[in-house]
């Protein structure tokens, strides 16, 4: 096992009916700023209920926060905190909108232009305003780490950054607010946290033992509901598994000692902020190709995932191999998630440019032994036609 | 799955030479008091490790904190730490320095008689001085929760508190520390763990699937690393995941969401006050037993246990149940545990004394379904006879 720090002091509050618990967890002479996306908080009730919670406190209102949240929108956010001088912000929503509120809790004291912040992934953060979520949205993990991604409109860059200023003081988890959702949305969230296991977990062995089953115990919990999140639009048990999964797929547990990829999604963030395609499904597109082309590296790991996520015993390593990712790719699919760059119109053409956007984001040595360069990536895109 | 909280703000720093960290972590400024058990610690070189990393802070230590830490001798360091106007707290140890640690801390400020925090579990405190750990035996999980267990010598009544106020600020975890702990008590670790994990896990079904494969891994990692932790003195990865497996086991985390039992910890609770017997030997007397008697209650999770952790799915379910009952006993005796009160000589003649000390202590209604009798009781210590 590697030496490593684990420090998570966000609260969660779990289950049904939740949101009424705002009232003991917001300070009651706050001055709220509630952050959230399109209408459907407000059509879902959610907002409602939001509102109903925090009383008499003064709140302000700032929507709009869309997937792939933008700088360019949250620095409205960022001024309008600074002229009325809020003092806590409240994130309801998936992860576009908790990053977009990790982003303006860290920018609203930060001296100079806030996307040096992005620039230096984070480093540069000394403060930030208290925040808590309300959660509509399983997939990306936000709601209990102090990780949050912002895309620059001007540029077409989507870039991460981590700071600790920035856990949430409490998520709220009630999977009752995922009822409302679309199920693509749904097939999304059940692939972004899949893909956050994989990235802690496929790497190479480091007598990691807890964390091994931890994250395999996630997997085979997606693989199991699955399809009844997709499909069962009113089933608590199998939305309530997803969120805590999803929650802890990427809250710095399982990745504890442990080495990390992330390479898989680095090359995503290319997709969508230049196509717009849905994070999730970048990832779906991205996964089977890089795990194929890696093997090598990755193989004592791929023949354990076969073996104890995917039950497959027979044939030699290679054919294990093969099979674990051509069942991957297979869930993937069965949710509606498209595995490959054609699927969405996408050329060999186009290889070229993802190429140069990944240098220009310094993407250049990704991956566990960072080992996965330009000339990696190139290939990985290449199969993932 | 059931409506929770989790919260752990508890810091872990886990790694050879990880004590140096101290430094970091205490502040330069504060007035520390060292807590210690035997002179194992100086011994070990565990104390001069931790004095160097604390480098010029001003230091009052107070050794002595026996297994079972005792009230009346906490009661001293309280005092010191109120003559002294001591700010921050260090356990050096196992579970009975920091849960004794825990105990003062809480008891500094408190009004009163301070055993009131055990006569009303923890509800009574409202603040706490800040402390820190470095753990030197793992087992009992105290490290990153906020539970403790007193005993009072007087009366031989051993308790429980909790309290948010007493979550560690920060434990250090160095799996090298344990090289020089004797084979008995890494087996006493290794049993605690597991059955922490039993007590939050073998109770009824609540579809809390990521909680079941989370309980599920931690006793597969101890099954595997059992022996080895047991019979190999310098082996850093089985005391790593020995380590991290007992931290794992009572942080919260596995038991949120889902039912918990702890009624054969109460019935041990009790052999230990009375016989002086090691609290994990304890668990081991009782656990086979109480598993066997209440087996309709815990069937279903009886035979996912006996598929999932023992891979046993042969024969009809209670032959399976019976199987996996006898697996986990021939375990816990693998590691030189015993798992009858009779190994120990106590007859049945000393079971109505326990269950006076039961019910003296408000013992007669534990378990998931609060349907652990004296009655119930008294038959799980005859057939642990």
């Amino acid at each position: 096992m590697q030496n490593f720090d684990f420090y998570n002091p966000t609260r969660i509050v779990f289950g049904e009916k939740s949101i009424a618990r705002l009232d003991d967890l917001v300070p009651t002479d706050a001055r709220v700023l509630v952050l959230y996306g399109g209408n459907s908080a407000e059509r879902s009730g959610t907002l409602a209920e939001v509102r109903a919670a925090l009383g008499a406190r003064k709140l302000w209102e700032f929507g709009g926060i869309e997937p792939n949240p933008a700088y360019e929108i949250l620095m409205r956010a960022v001024e309008l905190v600074r002229t009325e001088k809020l003092d806590f912000l409240l994130a309801v929503g998936g992860g576009s909108v908790i990053d977009g509120t990790k982003f303006v809790a860290a920018a609203v004291s930060f001296a100079g232009d806030p996307w040096a912040i992005l620039e230096t992934f984070g480093s540069t953060v000394t403060d930030a305003l208290p925040f808590g979520t309300v959660l509509t949205l399983p997939a990306t993990g936000s709601e209990m780490n102090c990780a949050s991604v912002i895309t620059k409109q001007e540029t077409l860059a989507k870039l991460p950054f981590m700071t600790p200023f920035v856990y949430p003081k409490f998520s709220i988890l009630d999977p009752v607010k995922t009822y409302t959702l679309p199920p693509h949305q749904l097939a999304n969230g059940v692939v972004d946290a899949f893909t956050h296991v994989i990235e802690q977990y496929l790497t190479y062995p480091t007598e990691g033992r807890v964390q091994d089953r931890f994250a395999e115990g996630l997997l085979q919990t997606l693989i199991e509901i699955g399809s009844k999140v997709v499909n069962e639009p009113a089933d608590f048990d199998s939305r309530a598994n997803l969120m805590w999964s999803a929650t802890m797929a990427v809250n710095g547990l399982i990745a504890a000692g442990v080495p990390q990829d992330w390479s898989t999604h680095m090359l995503g963030h290319e997709l969508t902020a230049l196509y717009g395609i849905d994070h999730a499904r970048t990832l779906a597109i991205i996964l089977p190709a890089m795990l194929h082309l890696r093997r090598e590296n990755k193989r004592a790991k791929l023949l354990q995932y076969a073996e104890r996520v995917w039950q497959i015993t027979e044939g030699d390593e290679d054919e294990r191999i093969d099979q674990a990712i051509e069942k991957t790719r297979a869930f993937f699919e069965s949710l509606g998630l498209k595995t490959h760059l054609s699927d969405y119109n996408i050329s060999a053409d186009e290889i070229d440019r993802l190429i140069q956007q990944l240098q220009a984001h310094g993407m250049t040595q990704l991956g566990e032994h960072q080992d996965v360069t330009l000339e990696v990536s190139r290939k990985v895109l290449e199969a993932s036609l």
